[in-house]
């Protein structure tokens, strides 16, 4: 008996609603795109929509887009709810899982709840997040970002897209401009299921990863100049070569990541060299740098020790070197009551679980302002996301779905 | 009396000429890019046939358009000549020194050893070459390359340009398409004045170079594959990331370089990331790798010391790299006798020389092939080179052009 009522998810549900919303926006090459308020992103939302109204949940939509549903129970509308879900946006060509597995296992918790007669303290909602992808506008994990309240809903509604479209105008021409006022519902606890788009529960073989916390992020744009001089006729110790500081960059912060026990990850994603001829030294070298850590005071540290290795490489080499700030967020700690219960709800499944950081930003990363979080991952087969080799067996999914079940069921069970 | 004649070349008419060729081709934005077989290279071309004949030689004009002005004795027209010039084509914005300087110091040798009544053993020749800096028609150093025996004229004229143009057609359309067979002319030796392009002597403050050999040149393109994984979820022990990858080459390069003893220079000045994003570890890597060693055996060992370097790095990254050769040129020794009069007349003329490598490529290491050749430098500011700051000060001018002077006359002096 793995729970009080001993229920489980109806996994053929959850699968095929899966498959089902993962073959909803696909544009005529078969790529999936759902990108934020597009005519794909309302086929989809619509999809959830009905399955939350077959579930028999009240629906609402914010003026951001977001949609919840939730199930109130004749005793508890005055609850604050516990709150599931993720997103149902979508990056370019990417895959079914990340995001739409939050939104639809949280539907099909709730049903078996439901079915079971299960008689809640609290509602239980499930939320699909407005743009969590951030494709078409920025900044990504908006919906959930004005849900709690870091971003105006008019500031948000204004932004500007890739495309030139207005957001407020897209959501309004999709049929997804609600009315409620971001915020109007107030969780007491927001749990959030998704798929690790990490390799590392997959390498290891453990099923559920309790997530305690998010990687804060710092991302810098580091510009450096040198002198752009004849590749033949230019003597090493006279030149000034910015692509050869950009790699000492590059290489100094991979020493640091290996010095820091796994815990600093950073990546130069993108780089670019002026006049970028074979025969001429680098003038102008810009790239940029991707740290991450889930300790403020550690990725502080990172950010410092860039900071003071560029300084250094300013004057060993001869060049001049400008960093700019392009991201910065704080790192997120994750509900220890919340975390431990995932891990206690997996141990009663016969479930390994392992603490885990999210490298990734999600949504619960936002509704971590506003009311104890936290996050169950599963694994990811070979780390693959935002790609249609995005792939989790449904053994795996369907594992997860059930230690939610768990978790809400104890979160709102009577005592 | 610093030659027997106590001559020296007319240094305003030097320096004249060479601001006056330095203004024909000038675009109306005021850019110097008199590029081969344009108009603006026609301009060029005119003036200075309209030069050597005023200077009483002979022109001729070969099939591949390169320009000869030769004086011929009454008794040494059956003698081999004594060459002497360079290119006066140019980059696209360009410097007025480049080449510009060996054609018309060459002219002005010439136009005071007539004038002093000089009777030299062998007739003296200045050349143009077409098609020197390979700007507009592949490969550069053309004219003499094709002169030397090294390309068939009629592949040369068959040259699409980066326009669409074909060379032999726009050689034509210019009144430049000679009817002389290339190497019609056999020199006798090969001296090309030539501004440095570097900085060593304007470092050194050395007023003329005497170069004994150019280097050989091997470029590479270098392709690493890794894999594209996310930033954030994707442990450093797990990552395969192309641009970490590039940048140890880049760094282990110049640890060569450095370690040559300033023989080798290497210059990585073009790279690519795919995808290029900021959070997404590179999944490919590509860049140019300019190797260059006066010395063919060092030049090989450099590339061999890449190729071993590349296979360890490929294991030890986890990535796959292949390597395609772009350019391949041996080193070129020029001729130790001339070299050495080039010493000996420096220090008549109480110029302080420096035996040098040539980092650029040269019309004279194509002659090369078919004569004794040897090159003097001149100081070039600061290095800068192939950019309208190109600068060499008019006494470092004058001083070369009289070495060029003397070093002509020992050579074609009667003993």
């Amino acid at each position: 008996m793995i729970n009080k009522l001993n229920l489980s998810i109806n996994s053929e549900s959850l699968l095929n609603r899966l498959q089902e919303l993962g073959q909803t926006g696909r544009e005529n090459d078969n790529k999936l795109s759902r990108v934020a308020a597009s005519y794909a992103d309302k086929a989809g939302r619509d999809k959830v929509v009905t399955w939350m109204k077959e579930a028999g949940l009240e629906v609402a939509i914010d003026r951001i887009g977001n949609i919840f549903g939730t199930w109130y129970g004749t005793e508890n509308r005055n609850e604050e709810p516990i709150l599931l879900g993720s997103h149902i946006d979508t990056v370019i060509n990417a895959g079914i899982y990340d995001g739409c597995y939050g939104v639809i296992a949280g539907i099909e918790v709730i049903k078996v709840l439901k079915k079971a007669g299960f008689v809640p303290t609290r509602p239980i909602a499930v939320a699909a997040f407005t743009n969590e992808e951030g494709v078409r506008y920025a900044p990504d994990m908006m919906g959930s970002l004005v849900f709690a309240g870091g971003l105006s809903v008019d500031d948000a509604l204004a932004t500007v897209g890739t495309d030139g479209t207005i957001l407020g105008e897209e959501l309004k021409r999709i049929g997804y401009a609600g009315t409620k006022e971001p915020g109007f519902l107030r969780p007491h606890a927001f749990i959030e299921l998704h798929v690790e788009q990490g390799p590392i529960l997959d390498k290891m073989g453990i099923p559920i990863g309790a997530v305690e916390n998010l990687q804060g992020i710092s991302w810098q744009r580091v510009t450096i100049k040198g002198v752009a001089n004849h590749a033949g006729t230019t003597p090493t110790d006279m030149r000034h070569d910015a692509g050869l500081a950009a790699a000492r960059v590059i290489t100094y912060l991979r020493d640091r990541a290996n010095a820091s026990n796994g815990k600093t990850v950073e990546t130069v994603g993108t780089i670019e060299f002026k006049p970028n001829a074979v025969n001429v030294i680098p003038s102008l070298a810009t790239f940029t740098v991707d740290l991450r850590n889930p300790n403020e005071e550690k990725l502080q540290e990172e950010e410092k020790a860039l900071a003071s290795y560029l300084k250094e490489l300013a004057i060993s080499e001869g060049v001049s070197i400008t960093s700019e700030q392009l991201v910065r967020f704080q790192p997120v700690d994750f509900d220890e009551k919340i975390v431990k219960l995932i891990e206690e709800v997996s141990s009663e499944h016969g479930l390994q679980s392992r603490r885990m950081t999210s490298g990734a930003g999600q949504d619960a990363q936002m509704i971590a302002r506003v009311c104890p979080s936290a996050m169950i991952f599963v694994p990811s087969v070979n780390g693959i996301s935002h790609n249609p080799k995005e792939f989790t067996a449904g053994t795996d999914l369907v594992a997860g779905a059930n230690v939610l079940l768990d978790v809400v069921t104890k979160l709102t069970e009577a005592k």
